[in-house]
């Protein structure tokens, strides 16, 4: 049994001042820790990191990291308002508005948004899932 | 400015039973929710989801998700023998090892395996970063 924890979660980037626009001026978030090749923001009980595509190619291997993968990164924020506003946002520092925001069929608002390396976001009002001050998000029906 | 936060991480999935077998005897994770289209996990102030995918692509826009983009989840264990342990045990749950363990030049140990669906993960042992008995990660040097 390994303790149920997720540590970092790494995208590829191709230009890391046009991903950091986005990270930084897009959503507000300050880097913990950034060089000439990856950006780190400290998340809630893990790490975002935004590393040049290339090394991270070269480290995983040396295939091609350049398709479409089946998964979505999610942000919670506090009502519907703050759902359409942040997509606005994020669209105006090089994000690309994949699903503009609508409410799903389980309830709550969202919608979707690539980062500029194509990188999904899910931005969502969720009001069965508590989030704690430090943002630390519980499962809730 | 938004909370520097991550809410859920959603990995498309063919078959949830597969999947279930990974994660749940793999990693040893116990699911918090499931239903007959996704399971749930509660991580370290974060959610888990594993979806599937078609009802993730339909979700997203209708676009196929079978690429391999440049985006990857590390877990981090307490040694290097841990690596080791956790590397084979995932791959007798149905993963696929894309780097065998080795010494990165940062420091630490680490290798990559790929889930049933191809979803890369890390599993690395890095004595910098400072992992609480909840599983919450702080970034360190």
């Amino acid at each position: 049994m390994s303790q149920q924890q997720i540590s970092v979660i790494t995208l590829g980037v191709a230009d890391l001042a046009v991903s950091r626009r986005f990270y930084v001026e897009g959503f507000g978030w300050a880097p913990v820790f950034e060089n000439d090749e990856i950006v780190f923001y400290q998340m809630n009980g893990l790490m975002l990191g935004t590393w040049l595509k290339a090394a991270m190619e070269a480290d995983m291997g040396g295939a091609p990291l350049d398709g479409r993968s089946a998964i979505a990164l999610a942000h919670n924020v506090e009502d519907e308002a703050a759902v359409r506003a942040l997509v606005d946002r994020l669209a105006a520092f090089g994000g690309k508005i994949l699903r503009p925001p609508d409410a799903p069929p389980h309830g709550g608002f969202r919608g979707h948004i690539a980062d500029p390396d194509g990188h999904p976001w899910e931005i969502a009002w969720n009001p069965a899932w508590p989030i704690s001050p430090e943002g630390y998000v519980t499962f809730g029906l």
